[in-house]
């Protein structure tokens, strides 16, 4: 196999360097287990991709596509003896087209470059992992990255318009087009959207721009109790507004975040709520600020400028840096409906306490999505044990609130068994149907996902 | 077959009459062909649903499912010696949740009663294809439906969260959730999504509703040539501009309304712009307007109130029965890159010419979706003969500008080969075998689509 793949690759674009591969073994997911690499390759087109794909599928040889390996998951974890391909030589910027609002990038580019280059035409690709910064746009298609920005924009799959994939067979399909608009056959692209390198390998990707909004005017509110929290976002929601950031700080991440880089939070607080409005009329964020005090806001902040609403989103992006400090972080991600927000913020504290261990959630809020983050001592079994009987009560809870076992992070490895029990074995099984339809060798990272 | 349904549903919901079966043989496509059904079932609920296709299943019976058999391209045509499954008796709005934004339907639901029932809520449901008081939301899902509102709000597959499913087994599916975010599992909503019958039965839907927005602002401007006003079209994308409506109605149809309905439009003008903004910001249509100035309109005529904005939509919804009176109307449904607009309306001009018919186009400019709508005799085959070879140049005309032989109706029996050649050999295989995977038996509106 590795003779082939020489033949096939440039010469620096095959490695098999044992420090190289146990670099490249694993994601930042917790919990998961990674498998030893036979090679990495680093194809630099798609003509290179289908090689390798022809390759493996000669060989029956397991194929991890990897992005930036920024995942939490596992989804980009070794399997053993596999072909881990890295789409990082892939990150060309291919086209902007202001006129037509797309964008047309290698899968390797960094989420945020797309937004830089289509900063110079007055537009930006919306979706805003915490990882913008470091992810590739393959690995944010193939989990279907969310973001904050979520809760007005939508998540990445809104924004994938057209897909070229090698398929399992080698071959390259084009899918979906780059009209605004199209009902010609199934939607395979949204099929390739968060299918986490299991059907096929993403080379190239057609995204939908939009204008950059107005200058948001963004708000923090803090809040006494997490139930108020809660009540002040459903209240939001239930009033028709629509806000372009909803996001929940608890009290563990104000801590953790005002210890690692000081800015005055109010760490006595149960909770802060971070809002914004885009839409360019004031009396918008006036009726959030005033849904918060109803709610029990102790406090309702206004920043004056647009310096001062970064630093609120800046202390938002640092919680996860923050609480990295305390310990080993076992990060979950489950969804529940926006209404019973405040409940699952009760059940997360209540699990914590039922299990002895420290759980900081931070949530975006407005579309039901919490992180509980996890705080183990890593050197401690007892520690590490009660931290993942936490982790499955959080997603036992979800599931039985009507929620989902993950809302932005993906199945990967880490949430298998849940997908099967959330989705329920009918359409487990169509589910499989499919890739076995696609995949009928199973070369396709097989045992992620299903 | 008829005693296996006649025992497994209603007594009323059984029917062979001829002259029933003949009023369902079709839906409202020109230029397609019909078959004879066997039977037309009238089922209540999932289980009747399941129950018929056991015995579609069983005795290889192809099924054919209806809505208000309004769509436009044959996917709810009869074929010969088929159920035709009617989801009509299906029609209850089984709940509506405003704090989660969703309403729970039955697919027999007319899309225009969810939006009724939201609204006392200050919600509703976005997508608002032509035929929104009369088409069911099983249908709008099944074709995944456009409408005026997508320059801004998108499609109907954006307002999918979760769907009920009969598969070709008989067995009964849930997929996707009613979270506002999720990523468990492959994406089979989007799947259901636009497959026109052919995947299987949808039972139960779950959509998202938005709040409705700000009252729009709206203008007419008034175009002496179709150039200027695609010119005015790439303008306004161009500039960053998000208009909650842009509809071009050119001069054939602009006679026709008049004639139909007189409310003094402008009918020597060779197209008419209707531009809205609901973003409650006053300057945004005012930069529409000056746009529209800069690309040559020489009135641009603003709405005072909501009353004469309703007046300029129902002028454009009076579009299709106006043109109707002409003669009999072949409708196409394109869809080019936003850019080349102006380009795809010439093109159009050249072909009514070219073959001597009269075509009349209205546009849903801002999405680059025309709906060149093609007058014949259909008394005169030379006629008929003629509307057909514009029909199909003007599908190669939107192709070869990197656009979609559909932009919003869907494939059915119409536009087969041109999604063939659209797809190409390889996603055309990857859908077939999809197909094939959901419906080994081939039961499910066969011959549709692929």
């Amino acid at each position: 196999m590795l003779e082939r793949l020489r033949a096939a690759l440039p010469p620096n674009a095959v490695l098999t360097d044992p420090d190289i591969l146990a670099t490249h073994a694993r994601d930042e997911a917790g919990l998961c287990e990674a498998g030893t690499p036979a090679v990495l390759v680093r194809p630099e087109n798609t003509e290179q991709v289908a090689a390798v794909i022809r390759v493996a599928a000669e060989t029956g040889t397991p194929v991890v596509t990897q992005g930036a390996r920024t995942g939490l998951s596992g989804a980009a974890n070794a399997i053993d003896g596999c072909v881990l391909l890295s789409t990082q030589a892939m990150n060309k910027i291919i086209e902007i087209d202001p006129v037509n609002r797309i964008a047309v990038v290698q899968p390797g580019v960094v989420n945020a470059a797309v937004s830089r280059a289509a900063a110079e035409h007055g537009l930006r690709y919306a979706p805003d992992p915490g990882s913008f910064e470091s992810s590739t746009i393959g690995g944010n298609v193939a989990t279907n990255a969310g973001g904050m920005c979520c809760v007005k924009y939508g998540v990445t799959t809104e924004y994938v318009l057209e897909l070229e994939v090698v398929l399992a067979s080698g071959e390259v399909m084009t899918c979906g087009r780059r009209t605004a608009k199209g009902v010609a056959g199934y939607d395979l692209v949204r099929l390739f959207c968060g299918s986490e390198g299991t059907l096929g390998v993403i080379t190239r990707i057609v995204l939908k721009l939009q204008p950059i909004p107005r200058q948001a005017l963004t708000l923090a509110a803090v809040f006494p109790s997490t139930t108020d929290a809660g009540a002040a976002v459903t209240a939001i929601t239930a009033a028709g507004s629509v806000p372009s950031l909803l996001e929940l700080i608890d009290d563990v991440h104000l801590r953790a975040i005002e210890d690692y880089r000081p800015m005055g939070l109010d760490t006595s607080a149960a909770a802060l709520l971070l809002a914004a409005s885009d839409s360019g009329v004031e009396a918008d964020l006036d009726e959030i600020a005033a849904l918060c005090e109803e709610a029990g806001a102790t406090e309702v902040y206004r920043a004056t400028d647009a310096t001062e609403a970064d630093a609120l989103l800046a202390a938002r992006r640092l919680a996860y840096p923050a609480i990295e400090r305390l310990g080993t972080v076992i990060v979950d991600d489950v969804a529940v409906p926006r209404s019973r927000l405040a409940e699952a913020l009760d059940g997360v504290a209540a699990t914590a306490r039922r299990h002895g261990v420290k759980i900081g959630v931070i949530a975006h809020a407005g579309d039901g999505n919490l992180h509980p983050n996890i705080i183990v001592d890593s050197a401690d079994p007892d520690s590490v044990s009660a931290g993942r009987a936490a982790f499955d009560d959080i997603m036992r809870m979800a599931l039985d609130m009507g929620g989902t076992c993950t809302g932005e992070h993906g199945v990967g490895l880490l949430k298998r068994d849940w997908l099967a029990d959330e989705a329920g074995p009918i359409a487990m099984a169509v589910q499989r149907s499919i890739k076995d339809a696609l995949d009928p060798l199973g070369i396709l990272n097989p045992g992620k996902v299903l």
